[in-house]
């Protein structure tokens, strides 16, 4: 099994795939290579229909998209328990992870991966700004203690346990952290904040961040 | 259970588990409201979190997002075989579905959905054009044409039989007949073309349709 993805610093979609097949305990390498190069778009442009990352092979197939592979891997890897056992929370736990994976464009697009705590990533020597961040970023903060109020007390991540949504909303929390958001000013009562760090300090996350500064 | 909807001439995102809903042979009520204007954008902010549709209320629960209703009804609706039932067929459904999900914003963003062969709808005095558009119909077509010519022998849908891809392409379909895009400039063997007519002719379509024009 391969994990195809694009570089570890920047590829918030391929940081999801990967701490979910970690999550799993499952067996597989990861090729990073830089999708930003003319050279890797050629190369992405012969291994991937879909001209983006990430990939997983698998069983001779080609699997694409962050959340078609996280849902292979929940149904390949039911031990992991990669979704909510109660049904209520699991519902809720694809509605978020699925807001996140269509939606939250002006942060995507303003708000670059910072994969740790140095300088390396975006330039943010100014606070970001653009139509609909500020929107993005209480909608956010709402969900996280929504979902924590209602879901959490079975441990630190958004529905207690962690979950695939966790793996979608890792990300966005490098981005808070990375740009210093301060999550109060956007109604933040401490939780999504809280939130935020367990995801930060998960030991897999640890390991992305250890080899993206490599 | 009742599914809360936008309008049915322009919400792609509401069209998409309606659909679903419809094969399931679900009973359920559908609200629409207008999400365009003031009354109805203060509507949507005390009922949806999200302050987007669609919206499933079922059991005493709100569940977000077209993919994540339709994954709820893939689950509560066995029988309606929502996803293939080949492993290879539902991965590749899952990431062709994903794939819509969270992109081709350029199509979506020039290309608004006409739901009819009437004039009703977006403006298409000129041809759309947009940065990025000319690729995102290249990788529509090209898409289509692989999955039907890999797992289509057994109906006219994009696997076949109807699945969950179909109702997130449904509205690809009327986009391209409303500006009338020919998709053979963009490579199309005709298969794609085809997979999209008989997308157009679906019964359940037919019936939005027919509401979204009365």
């Amino acid at each position: 099994m391969e994990l195809i993805i694009g570089p570890r610093l920047y590829s918030t979609w391929s940081l999801r795939p990967w701490l979910v097949l970690k999550r799993c305990g499952a067996q597989f390498e990861t090729t990073e290579f830089d999708i930003y190069s003319d050279a890797g778009q050629a190369e992405l442009a012969r291994i991937s229909p879909s001209r983006l990352v990430p990939l997983l092979k698998v069983d001779g197939e080609t699997i694409w998209d962050s959340m078609a592979i996280s849902v292979w891997a929940a149904e390949r890897y039911p031990d992991a328990k990669l979704w909510p056992a109660d049904p209520h929370a699991r519902w809720l736990a694809r509605s978020a992870a699925c807001e996140m994976h269509g939606g939250f464009m002006a942060l995507r697009t303003h708000c670059g991966m910072g994969p740790d705590h140095t300088m390396v990533g975006p330039d943010r020597s100014s606070p970001p700004t653009g139509e609909g961040l500020d929107r993005d970023i209480r909608r956010l903060v709402s969900l996280f203690m929504d979902m924590r109020t209602r879901f959490g007390a079975g441990g630190p991540y958004l529905f207690g346990e962690w979950s695939i949504p966790d793996a979608f909303f890792t990300p966005v929390a490098t981005r808070f952290r990375h740009f210093q958001i301060d999550l109060a000013a956007y109604g933040d009562d401490g939780s999504a904040q809280a939130y935020c760090e367990a995801l930060l300090a998960q030991p897999d996350f640890l390991q992305w961040s250890a080899e993206a500064l490599r």
